[in-house]
């Protein structure tokens, strides 16, 4: 289970054996079944999540009781309520699993002094950050510019992993439209392949 | 105005005079005036920049020639079209100025060779991407969460110096309502903070 994270580690620093040793006594092991919630609103944040194996979703629930989601994460993909967790605020959304999930936690205060005493730590959440934060500014972009149709066919052409794996719901409130509205263009550009 | 962004560094990594000198030898010197335009879309995106003195504004234009303002950026901020800069794909946003104003340019490519020759800009540069990421999650959750007024409410607490900087039309435009809409909200906030 380890070589996972360290693998997807390796593609931005080299660690050597007692590096590799270091970081992998920092994390914690969960197992967190469909439907299982790992953040709760109110909750104080103490970790952010690697995703081995399986599939979760971060969301804001409305006072009328409409979810809204922020992100899916599947494997190799980091996951947390991150205001919370960096802010150190109580968080505001629910993460949850989607399929049964193994993940690995880092603590925060561990991850800290983990960028003390093996500094490359700094270059790899630099890079997973920048990445993080470019697309999420893409997100909003592509919501101001795009037909819901053209926002489909990127999220589609973006994460294919993510579009087999989670409801029709799921990705149309990710879009911010209605799941009818989806149907309808599926079946619009199931029509435009068929030509 | 070295000592601008030096003490801007130095509020998160500690450098000696030799790293200070090394880093000041990559910044190149801007001056823009009110309305000069810094980015447009298409261009190739060599730079991220640092405000020393003045106010600018980035934004996507639509289709139809609507504009929607991604961010402001003054003293001791941060601004580009920062998936162009970091992906190297044409702009496809304008930066462009709201006040006469100074900036300091870093080119990628100097950027990248600073990393390896002092790994604490990976720190400061992981700090910085990490507070912009949480503040553009912060600003999605809010518009899904607060009424307008609320919004704005919290834009003038964490942004006091823009908001008497900019116009009406500005701010209306980065909350996403129309510029009546916050007259009317600024009216209703006058008359409860006059009770």
């Amino acid at each position: 289970m380890y070589q996972t994270i360290l693998n997807h580690i390796a593609r931005d620093i080299e660690l050597n054996e007692r590096e590799e040793q270091e970081f992998c006594s920092i994390l914690s092991e969960i197992k967190l079944n469909k439907k299982g919630v790992l953040i709760n609103p109110g909750d104080l944040v103490t970790h952010e999540y690697f995703v081995v194996k399986g599939c979760l979703k971060s969301y804001y629930q409305d006072e009328k009781g409409n979810k809204h989601i922020m992100q899916f994460a599947i494997e190799d993909w980091w996951i947390s309520d991150f205001e919370a967790f960096f802010n150190q605020t109580p968080a505001q959304l629910y993460v949850e699993a989607i399929e049964d999930s193994n993940l690995f936690g880092i603590e925060k205060n561990a991850l800290e002094e983990l960028y003390k005493r093996i500094p490359k730590f700094e270059r790899f959440f630099r890079i997973k950050t920048t990445s993080a934060f470019v697309s999420l500014r893409y997100r909003i972009l592509s919501s101001l510019q795009k037909s819901s149709s053209k926002q489909y066919v990127e999220f589609c052409r973006a994460y294919p992993q993510i579009e087999q794996r989670v409801t029709n719901y799921h990705i149309a409130n990710y879009l911010g439209i209605k799941p009818e509205s989806l149907s309808r263009i599926r079946k619009e550009l199931a029509i435009l392949n068929s030509n």
